[in-house]
């Protein structure tokens, strides 16, 4: 058993730090976000904190850190209050991690990170071409976390797509793995997940 | 392609519509969470909701939805401040499915799902025995969410466990795929990820 307490904590490397604490709460929700400056300039990023919330309005959430000058999500966000998650695949997962570099601020990420551009039918934009399922978001919520300067933005989902409709099963389950969605861990360990098994409802009667 | 927009969500089938929407947004951070009442009766929660907000303090939050009869986790964290997030691996899988039953308040879930206690050195409790990564949290701050009665609870980690000193590298990332950790989505499926790579910190020179 190797044990770690809140005494040690100050003596890391920042580094190692960030490391640890960024890979030891467990697998996360690899999406990039997309979005829209007042001028039509669109930008990507990366986020590893997407979070259901509920589905009744459909609300998800994701964390964005302190805001700095290349900071154009949260910036986009507020003017123009549409933005769009779209999950990564095996064969986009390098160019996903791409998005992730700093680009300057009012540059578009799309073209120096080989992804495209969609637009859906109903004119919302912009999601990534090369996303197998793609959500598109209206904010509802932005909540500042005093604690340490980052802030949870709430979304509801007004649409979404699946590129392949062979993914959506019978019961409304997205077969993910089908669709070769990835989950990472910290900043930059992807990961490809195997299904084991969908299990039955649980009732309290059932001994394990 | 499929796609599906809002003015379609109300004509879903509401389990249809619970299994769509807890899928579409990808692989889920999956704990069962550990929290005592103020007379020491321990309780057990499945969550796959956890998102990383910050290393420095290094701060976790999870959602919680409307409180019921039987929803003993946010009514103990309140009274008692700590609580415990305690990873699911391939071995315990089962049983941290079986902690989602809807037990009475006031029973124990770790008998009847087939987990056993654990106390660390420093006192701090309930970590699950079988979980080979257990971390210990103060709550910080519960937000409530307006919108649909949720409530996001953040809190800071005071101290984790490994119980297979191999996992952790040297440059701190833990090898959650060696201690077989598990990722979930929806409310029902369980895969094991397998690594693919882990990638250089990403240049805004480097073309994709």
């Amino acid at each position: 058993m190797k044990s770690f307490y809140s005494t040690d904590f100050e003596n890391f490397d920042q580094r190692y730090r960030s490391t640890l604490f960024n890979s030891i709460s467990g697998f996360k929700s690899l999406n990039i976000v997309g979005s829209c400056s007042e001028l039509g300039i669109s930008n990507l990023g990366l986020f590893n904190s997407i979070f259901h919330i509920g589905a009744n309005p459909f609300l998800l959430g994701f964390i964005v850190r302190p805001e700095g000058p290349e900071h154009d999500t949260l910036k986009n966000i507020r003017k123009t209050n549409q933005y769009t998650f779209n999950l990564v695949s095996e064969d986009i997962y390098v160019n996903a991690h791409q998005t992730s570099a700093r680009y300057p601020s009012g540059v578009s990420e799309f073209d120096p990170c080989g992804l495209s551009e969609w637009v859906s039918d109903s004119g919302f934009k912009p999601y990534v071409n090369e996303s197998p399922i793609r959500i598109g978001l209206e904010v509802r919520e932005i909540i500042p976390i005093e604690l340490n300067g980052t802030k949870i933005v709430i979304g509801e989902v007004k649409e979404f797509h699946c590129e392949n409709e062979d993914v959506l099963q019978i019961d409304g389950f997205i077969d993910l793995e089908k669709a070769k969605i990835m989950t990472c861990v910290g900043l930059d360990a992807y990961y490809l997940p195997n299904l084991l098994s969908r299990l039955p409802y649980a009732k309290p009667t059932e001994k394990k």
